[in-house]
């Protein structure tokens, strides 16, 4: 069984549509070539209770829990806070993290700055190339900004400490010129004798063109080709064009 | 008070990676202008079970629950049936929308099709413009297609019918080459003297300039001006160049 995940997106601008939220395509990706299944995504206010709550029902629900956003220095910033009362630890000065910035920033370290190097205790920090105050993993929970290019540093620099399974691997067939109606029975016999692989039909229009995207995911490479195969003789025989291959 | 809402999202291509949802800014800008408080968005994979628990959840914990995705007529849109199930009524077809389809589509109404005329017993229909097949309402509930320019269309066909509130407003200024650390402890003065204004701090950059925005959200206007008027003389008096207004 591969391992599995939750994002719990701790962001007001994402649910003020101040924000486009980028943070859940790049960590899908990542996850699923890690081999951990993405089994839900959680965007939640910066409230207190609201964060331990989600925090404390994903961690057990998923083997592994990421967050995003809330660790910066300002008053809206309570991620950190919250997971140590999810958690039941106290929130204290993380040591090295405290003499490292204090170092490398010298006067500027003040109160705020100094929340970033405040931690659940048992914490692990994330260190990383583009911040210096580090994301930190406790239990199977990774806390992250919600900076992309900063969150996307934390992940790759958590990668090695995660657990892994098989890859998750998609294939995709594209029939231009096709409804879905005209290919849904025919589908769903393909869905019937491939059960282990997760059969998608998608619609899309590409300027003036339409067509249908089918896409097989799932752990078993030759079972998933063997499927777009099938799904590239129904859309030929419906008359539509199958390319196979990334999106058009 | 305003009414809540939550977004769900039924969506297998969201959690591989696949598909990078837009769905949830569209519709949480429409909330705001509508006074309609968004608390929550769930992306949760094509599974019955799982679809059937979420939208119990949050039709119980919220005023209003949108859904997109899964209400195509392939064997992976499961939406609607498991809306049915949620509310434990039948899952039958809807006569207007039945004679409709059929009556456009003539023989290329197949079975496939005739499941996207299948609804819950006391669904309202959400005809649109785009698309021939309705979303649907029924309770507090709003299921609507995941393609993004049909469920806009949905969306706005709905909107007369959804409660509405005090707009929620917001307003920025950014301030340019400054940390968020410099001004983290007059933002904390500032949001304790405006308790009913959601003020954030959201780090960023735009190529090689980099600075802090400071949004003020919420439903009394002149507060949110005076919020800002304040962040502006907090970050001028830090020697950042303050600028007003949209993103830059």
């Amino acid at each position: 069984m591969n391992p599995t995940a939750a994002i719990l997106i701790i962001g007001n601008e994402i649910l003020s549509g101040r924000t486009q939220d980028i943070n859940v395509q790049f960590i899908a990706k990542r996850l699923a070539d890690l081999g951990i299944k993405l089994e839900e995504v959680r965007v939640i206010p910066d409230v207190p209770g609201r964060i331990i709550t989600a925090v404390n029902e994903l961690r057990a629900a998923y083997s592994q829990l990421f967050t995003t956003g809330g660790i910066g220095p300002t008053h809206d910033d309570i991620t950190s806070e919250c997971i140590a009362a999810a958690f039941g630890v106290p929130w204290q000065h993380h040591p090295e993290t405290f003499a490292m910035m204090a170092e490398r920033m010298g006067e500027n370290f003040n109160a705020a700055r100094q929340r970033m190097a405040t931690m659940p205790r048992g914490a692990r920090p994330i260190a990383n190339a583009v911040s210096l105050a580090p994301g930190f993993s406790i239990g199977n929970v990774h806390v992250m900004a919600g900076v992309p290019r900063i969150m996307q540093a934390m992940f790759l620099a958590l990668e090695p400490e995660l657990p892994r399974g098989v890859p998750i691997t998609m294939r995709t067939v594209y029939g231009m010129g096709i409804f879905e109606g005209a290919i849904a029975a025919g589908l769903t016999d393909i869905q019937t004798r491939y059960a282990h692989v997760d059969l998608g039909s998608y619609p899309f229009r590409r300027e003036e063109k339409g067509g249908v995207a089918i896409v097989a995911k799932g752990t078993d490479v030759p079972a998933l080709e063997a499927a777009i195969a099938e799904a590239t003789d129904l859309l030929a025989a419906q008359g539509a064009t199958p390319v196979q291959g990334e999106p058009l």
